[in-house]
Protein backbone atom coordinates (compact mmCIF):
# COMPACT_ATOMS: atom_id res chain seq x y z
CA UNK A 1 0.00 0.00 0.00
CA UNK A 2 2.87 2.54 0.83
CA UNK A 3 4.72 1.44 -2.34
CA UNK A 4 1.53 1.76 -4.23
CA UNK A 5 -0.27 4.82 -3.03
CA UNK A 6 2.60 6.94 -1.00
CA UNK A 7 2.72 7.71 2.15
CA UNK A 8 -1.33 9.25 2.13
CA UNK A 9 -2.27 5.69 1.09
CA UNK A 10 -1.51 4.35 4.09
CA UNK A 11 -3.86 4.45 7.39
CA UNK A 12 -5.45 1.84 10.15
CA UNK A 13 -8.64 1.43 8.60
CA UNK A 14 -7.12 0.56 5.02
CA UNK A 15 -4.59 -1.53 6.31
CA UNK A 16 -7.77 -3.39 8.81
CA UNK A 17 -9.33 -3.74 5.17
CA UNK A 18 -6.71 -4.92 2.86
CA UNK A 19 -5.89 -7.97 5.43
CA UNK A 20 -9.34 -8.49 5.88
CA UNK A 21 -9.20 -8.64 9.57
CA UNK A 22 -11.62 -6.68 12.19
CA UNK A 23 -11.54 -3.06 12.36
CA UNK A 24 -9.27 -1.69 15.26
CA UNK A 25 -6.54 -4.70 14.71
CA UNK A 26 -3.98 -2.34 13.46
CA UNK A 27 -4.91 0.20 15.68
CA UNK A 28 -4.48 -2.40 18.38
CA UNK A 29 -0.98 -4.02 17.14
CA UNK A 30 0.78 -0.11 16.10
CA UNK A 31 -1.04 2.54 18.28
CA UNK A 32 0.46 5.32 15.98
CA UNK A 33 0.63 6.41 12.39
CA UNK A 34 4.35 6.48 13.01
CA UNK A 35 4.23 2.83 14.55
CA UNK A 36 2.99 1.66 11.56
CA UNK A 37 5.21 3.25 9.35
CA UNK A 38 7.92 1.67 11.89
CA UNK A 39 6.46 -1.64 11.59
CA UNK A 40 6.34 -1.33 7.50
CA UNK A 41 10.20 -0.43 7.75
CA UNK A 42 11.36 -3.32 9.26
CA UNK A 43 9.16 -5.66 7.61
CA UNK A 44 10.92 -4.89 4.54
CA UNK A 45 13.97 -5.20 6.46
CA UNK A 46 13.22 -9.05 6.89
CA UNK A 47 12.26 -9.24 3.09
CA UNK A 48 15.57 -8.14 2.26
CA UNK A 49 17.08 -10.17 4.53
CA UNK A 50 15.27 -13.18 2.92
CA UNK A 51 16.26 -12.18 -0.60
CA UNK A 52 19.83 -11.66 0.55
CA UNK A 53 20.44 -15.48 2.48
CA UNK A 54 18.41 -17.05 -0.82
CA UNK A 55 20.70 -14.92 -2.99
CA UNK A 56 23.75 -16.41 -1.32
CA UNK A 57 22.18 -19.94 -1.90
CA UNK A 58 22.04 -18.92 -5.60
CA UNK A 59 25.27 -17.67 -5.38
CA UNK A 60 26.77 -21.32 -4.27
CA UNK A 61 24.58 -23.47 -6.85
CA UNK A 62 25.07 -20.95 -9.79
CA UNK A 63 27.51 -18.48 -11.38
CA UNK A 64 24.99 -16.73 -12.29
CA UNK A 65 24.85 -15.23 -9.46
CA UNK A 66 28.10 -13.76 -8.94
CA UNK A 67 30.34 -11.08 -9.70
CA UNK A 68 29.24 -8.37 -11.80
CA UNK A 69 26.45 -10.37 -13.69
CA UNK A 70 24.75 -11.70 -10.79
CA UNK A 71 25.00 -7.98 -9.52
CA UNK A 72 23.41 -6.87 -12.66
CA UNK A 73 20.91 -9.89 -12.57
CA UNK A 74 20.05 -9.11 -8.81
CA UNK A 75 19.58 -4.99 -9.60
CA UNK A 76 17.32 -6.29 -12.63
CA UNK A 77 14.73 -8.15 -10.45
CA UNK A 78 14.18 -4.48 -8.87
CA UNK A 79 12.23 -3.62 -12.38
CA UNK A 80 9.61 -6.74 -11.74
CA UNK A 81 6.85 -7.42 -8.76
CA UNK A 82 6.60 -7.90 -6.03
CA UNK A 83 10.89 -5.64 -5.34
CA UNK A 84 9.61 -2.56 -7.31
CA UNK A 85 6.87 -1.45 -5.38
CA UNK A 86 8.78 -2.42 -1.98
CA UNK A 87 11.58 -0.36 -3.91
CA UNK A 88 9.04 2.86 -4.02
CA UNK A 89 8.09 1.71 -0.22
CA UNK A 90 11.51 1.72 0.44
CA UNK A 91 12.25 5.34 -0.97
CA UNK A 92 9.03 6.55 0.69
CA UNK A 93 10.46 6.24 4.03
CA UNK A 94 13.58 7.44 3.19
CA UNK A 95 12.30 11.17 2.88
CA UNK A 96 10.32 10.03 6.27
CA UNK A 97 13.87 8.99 7.99
CA UNK A 98 15.55 12.55 7.01
CA UNK A 99 12.83 13.24 9.93
CA UNK A 100 13.31 10.23 11.84
CA UNK A 101 16.61 8.78 13.52
CA UNK A 102 14.90 5.69 14.48
CA UNK A 103 13.48 4.96 11.17
CA UNK A 104 16.79 6.14 9.65
CA UNK A 105 18.28 3.51 11.75
CA UNK A 106 16.07 0.75 10.62
CA UNK A 107 16.72 1.68 6.81
CA UNK A 108 20.42 2.00 7.51
CA UNK A 109 20.59 -2.45 7.41
CA UNK A 110 19.50 -2.79 3.87
CA UNK A 111 21.86 0.13 2.74
CA UNK A 112 24.67 -1.71 4.09
CA UNK A 113 23.81 -4.87 2.94
CA UNK A 114 23.93 -3.49 -0.13
CA UNK A 115 26.99 -1.43 -0.12
CA UNK A 116 28.54 -4.65 0.85
CA UNK A 117 27.36 -6.69 -1.64
CA UNK A 118 28.73 -4.13 -4.36
CA UNK A 119 32.10 -4.57 -2.26
CA UNK A 120 32.21 -7.95 -2.73
CA UNK A 121 31.75 -7.81 -6.35
CA UNK A 122 33.98 -5.31 -6.83
CA UNK A 123 36.80 -7.55 -4.64
CA UNK A 124 36.17 -10.24 -6.88
CA UNK A 125 36.89 -8.28 -9.91
CA UNK A 126 40.00 -7.68 -8.72
CA UNK A 127 42.62 -11.20 -9.94
CA UNK A 128 42.86 -13.48 -6.66
CA UNK A 129 46.92 -12.79 -6.73
CA UNK A 130 46.95 -9.24 -6.51
CA UNK A 131 46.27 -6.94 -3.13
CA UNK A 132 44.07 -4.21 -4.48
CA UNK A 133 45.05 -1.17 -3.07
CA UNK A 134 41.72 -0.07 -0.29
CA UNK A 135 41.47 3.42 -1.82
CA UNK A 136 40.86 2.18 -4.52
CA UNK A 137 38.14 -0.53 -3.71
CA UNK A 138 36.53 2.10 -2.24
CA UNK A 139 36.01 4.18 -4.57
CA UNK A 140 35.12 1.65 -6.98
CA UNK A 141 32.20 0.62 -4.72
CA UNK A 142 31.47 4.06 -3.90
CA UNK A 143 30.92 4.21 -7.66
CA UNK A 144 29.44 1.19 -8.59
CA UNK A 145 26.49 1.45 -5.41
CA UNK A 146 25.67 4.85 -6.82
CA UNK A 147 25.43 3.79 -10.24
CA UNK A 148 23.18 0.75 -9.46
CA UNK A 149 21.17 3.10 -7.29
CA UNK A 150 20.60 5.77 -10.18
CA UNK A 151 19.80 3.01 -12.32
CA UNK A 152 17.09 1.56 -9.66
CA UNK A 153 16.03 5.19 -9.72
CA UNK A 154 15.02 4.94 -13.32
CA UNK A 155 12.94 1.75 -12.33
CA UNK A 156 11.07 3.51 -9.62
CA UNK A 157 10.19 5.87 -12.06
CA UNK A 158 8.87 3.96 -14.66
CA UNK A 159 11.45 5.03 -17.13
CA UNK A 160 14.15 1.96 -17.00
CA UNK A 161 17.55 3.14 -18.50
CA UNK A 162 18.60 -0.49 -18.64
CA UNK A 163 16.88 -3.31 -20.17
CA UNK A 164 18.29 -6.48 -19.93
CA UNK A 165 20.79 -8.04 -17.12
CA UNK A 166 23.13 -8.56 -20.05
CA UNK A 167 23.56 -4.55 -20.85
CA UNK A 168 23.29 -3.85 -17.26
CA UNK A 169 26.48 -6.13 -16.43
CA UNK A 170 28.87 -4.39 -18.95
CA UNK A 171 27.56 -1.08 -17.70
CA UNK A 172 28.94 -1.93 -14.16
CA UNK A 173 32.38 -3.62 -15.70
CA UNK A 174 32.89 -0.14 -16.89
CA UNK A 175 32.07 1.77 -13.83
CA UNK A 176 34.71 -0.60 -12.07
CA UNK A 177 37.13 -1.06 -14.82
CA UNK A 178 37.19 3.19 -15.37
CA UNK A 179 37.37 3.83 -12.06
CA UNK A 180 40.60 1.57 -11.88
CA UNK A 181 42.17 3.67 -14.88
CA UNK A 182 41.54 6.89 -13.40
CA UNK A 183 42.79 5.74 -10.00
CA UNK A 184 45.69 8.09 -8.76
CA UNK A 185 44.66 10.67 -11.39
CA UNK B 1 8.57 23.52 2.94
CA UNK B 2 7.86 20.47 1.02
CA UNK B 3 12.22 19.87 1.13
CA UNK B 4 12.28 20.33 4.46
CA UNK B 5 8.93 18.58 6.34
CA UNK B 6 7.48 16.59 3.60
CA UNK B 7 4.29 16.00 1.53
CA UNK B 8 2.82 16.63 5.80
CA UNK B 9 4.70 19.69 6.20
CA UNK B 10 2.69 21.63 3.03
CA UNK B 11 -0.71 23.29 3.80
CA UNK B 12 -2.91 25.90 2.64
CA UNK B 13 -2.37 27.70 6.01
CA UNK B 14 0.81 26.84 6.34
CA UNK B 15 2.31 28.43 3.28
CA UNK B 16 -0.21 31.31 3.97
CA UNK B 17 1.96 31.58 7.20
CA UNK B 18 5.18 31.17 5.88
CA UNK B 19 4.95 33.90 3.24
CA UNK B 20 3.41 36.18 5.47
CA UNK B 21 0.49 36.55 3.45
CA UNK B 22 -3.17 36.65 5.04
CA UNK B 23 -5.59 33.68 5.88
CA UNK B 24 -6.62 32.08 2.69
CA UNK B 25 -4.41 33.91 0.01
CA UNK B 26 -3.00 30.21 -0.85
CA UNK B 27 -6.56 29.01 -1.42
CA UNK B 28 -7.62 31.65 -3.44
CA UNK B 29 -4.58 31.33 -5.70
CA UNK B 30 -4.21 27.07 -5.59
CA UNK B 31 -7.66 25.86 -4.81
CA UNK B 32 -6.85 22.44 -4.33
CA UNK B 33 -4.00 20.54 -2.38
CA UNK B 34 -3.15 19.39 -5.66
CA UNK B 35 -2.95 22.75 -7.30
CA UNK B 36 -0.44 24.02 -4.78
CA UNK B 37 1.64 20.93 -5.46
CA UNK B 38 1.87 20.99 -8.94
CA UNK B 39 2.96 25.30 -8.40
CA UNK B 40 5.46 23.99 -6.36
CA UNK B 41 6.55 21.50 -8.96
CA UNK B 42 6.27 24.49 -11.75
CA UNK B 43 8.83 27.01 -9.20
CA UNK B 44 11.28 24.21 -9.14
CA UNK B 45 11.34 23.64 -13.27
CA UNK B 46 11.60 27.88 -13.45
CA UNK B 47 14.83 27.90 -10.75
CA UNK B 48 15.87 24.45 -12.79
CA UNK B 49 16.17 26.80 -16.17
CA UNK B 50 17.46 29.70 -13.96
CA UNK B 51 20.19 28.10 -13.01
CA UNK B 52 20.78 26.25 -16.28
CA UNK B 53 21.04 29.86 -18.11
CA UNK B 54 23.39 30.92 -15.22
CA UNK B 55 25.08 27.66 -15.48
CA UNK B 56 25.47 28.66 -19.67
CA UNK B 57 27.18 31.89 -19.04
CA UNK B 58 29.62 30.81 -16.50
CA UNK B 59 30.82 27.88 -19.10
CA UNK B 60 31.44 30.76 -21.65
CA UNK B 61 33.34 32.86 -19.18
CA UNK B 62 35.46 29.87 -17.83
CA UNK B 63 37.04 26.14 -18.20
CA UNK B 64 35.51 25.13 -14.23
CA UNK B 65 32.23 24.83 -15.79
CA UNK B 66 32.69 22.86 -18.51
CA UNK B 67 33.52 19.35 -19.05
CA UNK B 68 33.74 16.45 -16.66
CA UNK B 69 35.00 19.12 -14.27
CA UNK B 70 32.04 21.23 -14.61
CA UNK B 71 29.21 18.75 -14.20
CA UNK B 72 31.28 17.72 -11.02
CA UNK B 73 30.96 21.37 -9.69
CA UNK B 74 27.45 21.54 -10.51
CA UNK B 75 26.27 18.05 -9.07
CA UNK B 76 28.68 19.20 -5.61
CA UNK B 77 26.29 22.03 -5.44
CA UNK B 78 23.53 20.32 -4.93
CA UNK B 79 24.99 19.03 -1.43
CA UNK B 80 24.61 22.74 -0.35
CA UNK B 81 21.28 24.96 0.05
CA UNK B 82 19.56 25.91 -1.42
CA UNK B 83 19.93 23.23 -3.58
CA UNK B 84 19.88 20.06 -1.30
CA UNK B 85 16.17 21.12 0.12
CA UNK B 86 15.07 21.95 -3.45
CA UNK B 87 16.08 18.10 -4.54
CA UNK B 88 14.63 16.79 -1.39
CA UNK B 89 11.24 18.66 -2.60
CA UNK B 90 12.20 16.77 -6.27
CA UNK B 91 12.05 13.41 -5.45
CA UNK B 92 9.25 14.19 -2.48
CA UNK B 93 7.01 15.25 -6.42
CA UNK B 94 8.77 12.75 -7.57
CA UNK B 95 7.04 9.92 -5.68
CA UNK B 96 3.80 11.43 -6.54
CA UNK B 97 4.66 11.65 -9.63
CA UNK B 98 3.80 8.08 -10.43
CA UNK B 99 0.35 8.45 -9.41
CA UNK B 100 -0.07 12.24 -11.25
CA UNK B 101 0.83 12.26 -15.27
CA UNK B 102 0.61 16.11 -15.33
CA UNK B 103 2.83 16.60 -12.33
CA UNK B 104 5.41 13.98 -14.29
CA UNK B 105 5.14 15.93 -17.12
CA UNK B 106 6.32 19.17 -14.72
CA UNK B 107 9.50 17.03 -13.79
CA UNK B 108 10.77 15.52 -17.04
CA UNK B 109 11.57 18.77 -18.16
CA UNK B 110 14.72 19.15 -15.10
CA UNK B 111 15.42 15.09 -15.93
CA UNK B 112 15.57 16.01 -19.40
CA UNK B 113 18.19 19.01 -18.93
CA UNK B 114 20.14 16.74 -16.51
CA UNK B 115 20.24 14.31 -19.55
CA UNK B 116 21.45 16.98 -22.16
CA UNK B 117 23.99 18.22 -20.18
CA UNK B 118 25.34 14.80 -18.97
CA UNK B 119 25.13 13.91 -22.77
CA UNK B 120 27.22 17.26 -23.78
CA UNK B 121 29.89 16.08 -21.01
CA UNK B 122 30.01 12.82 -22.92
CA UNK B 123 30.22 14.22 -26.30
CA UNK B 124 33.19 16.43 -25.37
CA UNK B 125 34.49 13.96 -23.50
CA UNK B 126 35.31 12.17 -27.16
CA UNK B 127 38.20 13.65 -29.60
CA UNK B 128 36.34 15.98 -31.92
CA UNK B 129 37.97 14.73 -34.92
CA UNK B 130 36.79 11.14 -34.48
CA UNK B 131 32.66 9.98 -34.90
CA UNK B 132 31.61 8.55 -31.72
CA UNK B 133 29.19 6.05 -32.27
CA UNK B 134 25.90 6.73 -31.05
CA UNK B 135 25.09 3.77 -29.08
CA UNK B 136 28.45 4.37 -27.29
CA UNK B 137 27.53 7.96 -26.54
CA UNK B 138 23.98 6.72 -25.16
CA UNK B 139 25.71 4.00 -22.96
CA UNK B 140 28.00 6.44 -21.73
CA UNK B 141 25.26 9.28 -21.08
CA UNK B 142 22.92 6.24 -19.23
CA UNK B 143 25.73 5.29 -16.99
CA UNK B 144 27.15 9.03 -16.04
CA UNK B 145 23.41 10.07 -15.45
CA UNK B 146 22.27 7.15 -13.44
CA UNK B 147 26.08 7.54 -11.49
CA UNK B 148 24.91 11.33 -10.62
CA UNK B 149 21.79 10.79 -9.62
CA UNK B 150 23.04 8.03 -7.21
CA UNK B 151 25.19 10.60 -6.14
CA UNK B 152 22.78 12.93 -5.48
CA UNK B 153 20.45 10.72 -3.73
CA UNK B 154 23.57 10.51 -1.47
CA UNK B 155 23.49 13.78 -0.54
CA UNK B 156 19.70 14.03 -0.02
CA UNK B 157 19.98 10.97 2.50
CA UNK B 158 22.77 13.00 4.46
CA UNK B 159 25.42 10.71 3.95
CA UNK B 160 27.43 12.03 1.11
CA UNK B 161 29.28 9.09 -0.89
CA UNK B 162 32.23 11.75 -2.32
CA UNK B 163 33.42 15.09 -0.45
CA UNK B 164 35.13 17.30 -3.14
CA UNK B 165 34.37 18.05 -6.97
CA UNK B 166 37.95 16.95 -7.80
CA UNK B 167 37.02 13.55 -6.25
CA UNK B 168 33.63 13.50 -8.11
CA UNK B 169 35.51 14.50 -11.48
CA UNK B 170 37.46 11.75 -11.33
CA UNK B 171 35.03 9.04 -11.05
CA UNK B 172 32.69 10.53 -13.77
CA UNK B 173 35.46 10.39 -15.81
CA UNK B 174 36.01 6.61 -15.18
CA UNK B 175 32.53 6.11 -16.05
CA UNK B 176 32.61 7.57 -19.06
CA UNK B 177 35.89 5.91 -20.07
CA UNK B 178 34.94 2.45 -18.72
CA UNK B 179 31.94 1.99 -20.43
CA UNK B 180 33.75 2.79 -23.63
CA UNK B 181 36.19 0.55 -22.28
CA UNK B 182 33.71 -2.03 -22.43
CA UNK B 183 31.58 -1.28 -25.53
CA UNK B 184 30.71 -4.04 -27.68
CA UNK B 185 31.97 -6.71 -25.45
Amino acid sequence: MLGSNGVHGVSHPRVDDRAGVPTGTASFYFRTRKALLHAIAARLAELDVADFSRMAELADDSSQFTGTAGLARIVMYVNSEPWLTRAKARYELALLAGRDAELAATLAGSAERLYALARDVVTQWHPAESAAEPALVDDQAIATLAFINGIMLTFVAGQPAVDSAEHLDRLIRGVIAGVAGVHGD
